[in-house]
């Protein structure tokens, strides 16, 4: 194997607080990123080998000069819905003119996917996922939840899965029409049934308007009967019980958390369930945001996501998600970048990822700046130079 | 000289209304923007030569295929300050975790400024306008402002001059030390020759803490007196004699409008002077935004512009600012992109930039989607695939 070394990284985030270094950028940062300055990196079968103060590197085979950017873990963004056909950018503009948003707009995405070829929507998560690539995310989930049919449902998770291991059947997304009841059934029976080869995860839409708790929980309960990891999407419109759920089942993950009373953050800190805050849903439905500082105080974990999809959250920016956290959620830079990679993380309960350390995979991005403050410093601009998936560059 | 032929061109944004398509995606937009679906445009000598449906293009030396992504003309962004050196990422984060905004910030830069080389100068400018033009920007205006000595001053315009035509000279930025009456003095006499032979315009920050009305009077009337035309910062912290000051006076532009009076309104109305807006400052400080509804209702001409710089705003991102106008100040996607488009050339007096249209500048840029509704729709996405000057690609 050819050990490749990383130089000129004037910060490198590390997420190994052990891995401190006395002069990071961002009060505080130190401690959470485990940043170095001034360091170096090498690469080795894919994993990284060695991390540390660039005055300690060790020789390599080859060698890479990043010239004083800062290099970070690639983003692990735990909550996407790539698979879809068609285009609301009408409905988005109608509602940026006062119109609220309406639910019912799925229906548009998801008769436009029924009407696609596997061929389509495969190209269109493909420019997707180059997409992400590019603003230095790394690692995907993708959703189903635009079929809503045995076989559309089936054929979204076998599009996602040539993409990502971290496929989730969201069947249970929105009722396509007729009764809620019957439609559950179909969910945990037939479609969960041909669903099943292609997911590692099952998720519920836990909301007024969408399933109720008695609904969720008996998805959450086929889907692990049939070996699929729960993760719900709750709280996100109103209160509801989705986000106590998730922590009475002690589910890895519970998104959206926009509104939430002090018992859902005491059962998400005593569970350890990771609450998933996706800010460019609010963005983008003009409604008020998560109160991220509220969960870090309390001692909830958090991670941050884009939610890219049609209908509430068309950005497959993590450089933004961050963005916003800083300026409206009242995290830290340093905050929001560990939220974003290795808060991505856990909320899809990955050790290999998420992380610059012996032994994680080598996935990681370099900004033209000098610190990952510039992430947030710099909104909007498109700031990251290259991103490398498993030591190679994309 | 050679035409060329762009075709494939989904949405056409000229920016004139004449031009207008029935099918334009956003309501209202074909009055505002003149889109046209399914267009061509030709370029010549560096001009617009025609544009139109695609059915009607005339043959020409060559073509060019867009493949299917929408085209507007570049952004024109009419305030930045983009002659610095050195970096406040700390001040930034500082802010963010609940420090107010302290405008004595500037003396960092400032002294950073004052300490690099002309080469270093021009180096830093060089990278910002070439991360500008990756976003669409294409004519950009450049402020002095950090160097506020005679000779700092003149050399930071000369840097600028490099650039862009649009330079603006700022020895009225903030008095740097000593008393304010004397550097009044030192503004319009000795520091004013010095600049006038770089600069085209001349603007004062009239703010509580930095010139009041008399001294903007005075700087902006020495300004005249020796060719520059005049603009202001003005009404950016709190309410002030800026913006009527700028009305009376009949200037092209008046900047930031974050706090206004009726009164305020009125006069920008009634004088035609431009209200720039820039929300990258509100978003960057945690401050309100300037209200572009109100503005827009009122009948006053509205800009949008970056603002770049390295206290608050160092964003380049014109997308950016216009998915911040959506968001929150009331604009729709169309009367944004107009705005940065067709809006910034009226702040800066051009009318051959800003539209596409026979005879105009052929400068402009194609996006990753089939609409202008994409820059907003699709929040911190690098959507700019290609952006052309005087139509060679950049
Ligand atoms: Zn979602
Ligand atoms: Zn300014």
């Amino acid at each position: 194997m050819t050990a490749t070394l990383f130089t000129g990284i004037a910060e490198l985030v590390t997420n190994d607080p052990e891995a401190n270094d006395a002069g990071a950028t961002d009060p505080g940062a130190d401690d959470l990123l485990g940043a170095i300055e001034h360091a170096a990196l090498v690469v080795e079968g894919g994993k990284v080998a060695w991390v540390g103060p660039a005055r300690d590197a060790p020789a390599a085979d080859a060698s890479y000069d990043v010239a004083g950017r800062a290099v970070l873990p690639g983003f692990v963004d735990s909550h996407s819905h790539l698979v879809f056909a068609g285009d609301r950018s009408r409905e988005f503009a109608a509602r940026m003119a006062g119109e609220s948003y309406a639910a019912g707009g799925i229906r548009t995405t998801v008769a436009a996917t029924r009407a696609a070829t596997d061929e389509q929507l495969t190209a269109h998560v493909a420019r997707l996922v180059r997409e992400m690539q590019r603003q230095g995310t790394t690692t995907v989930e993708i959703k189903s939840g635009y079929g809503l049919t045995v076989r559309d449902e089936a054929r979204s998770l076998a599009v996602a899965r040539q993409f990502t291991d971290e496929t989730t059947f969201l069947g249970a997304h929105v009722v396509p029409d007729g009764d809620p009841g019957e439609y559950v059934d179909l969910v945990t029976g037939p479609m969960l049934e041909a669903a099943r080869p292609y997911a590692r995860w099952i998720d519920v839409f836990c909301e007024e308007g969408a399933f109720d708790e008695d609904q969720a929980r008996t998805v959450l309960a086929a889907g692990a009967a049939a070996g699929l990891r729960g993760r719900l999407h709750a709280n996100q419109l109103g209160p509801g019980p989705g986000v106590r759920l998730a922590a009475e089942l002690g589910l890895v993950a519970v998104d959206h958390c926009t509104y939430l009373a002090d018992a859902d953050v005491d059962a998400l800190r005593d569970s350890g369930t990771v609450a998933t805050l996706l800010p460019g849903v609010e963005f983008s439905t003009r409604q008020p945001y998560p109160d991220a500082r509220r969960l870090l105080d309390a001692g909830v974990r958090v991670a941050l996501a884009s939610d890219c999809n049609p209908g509430s959250s068309y950005t497959s920016s993590v450089p933004f998600c961050i963005a916003l956290a800083v300026r409206e959620m009242g995290m830290t830079p340093a905050e929001a970048v560990h939220a974003a990679t290795y808060g991505g993380a856990a909320a899809l309960d990955r050790d290999d990822v998420g992380r610059l350390t012996v032994g994680s995979r080598a996935d990681f991005f370099a900004i033209d700046a000098p610190s990952h403050v510039h992430l947030a410093y710099r909104p909007g601009v498109p700031l990251v130079a290259g991103t490398w998936v498993g030591g190679r560059p994309i």
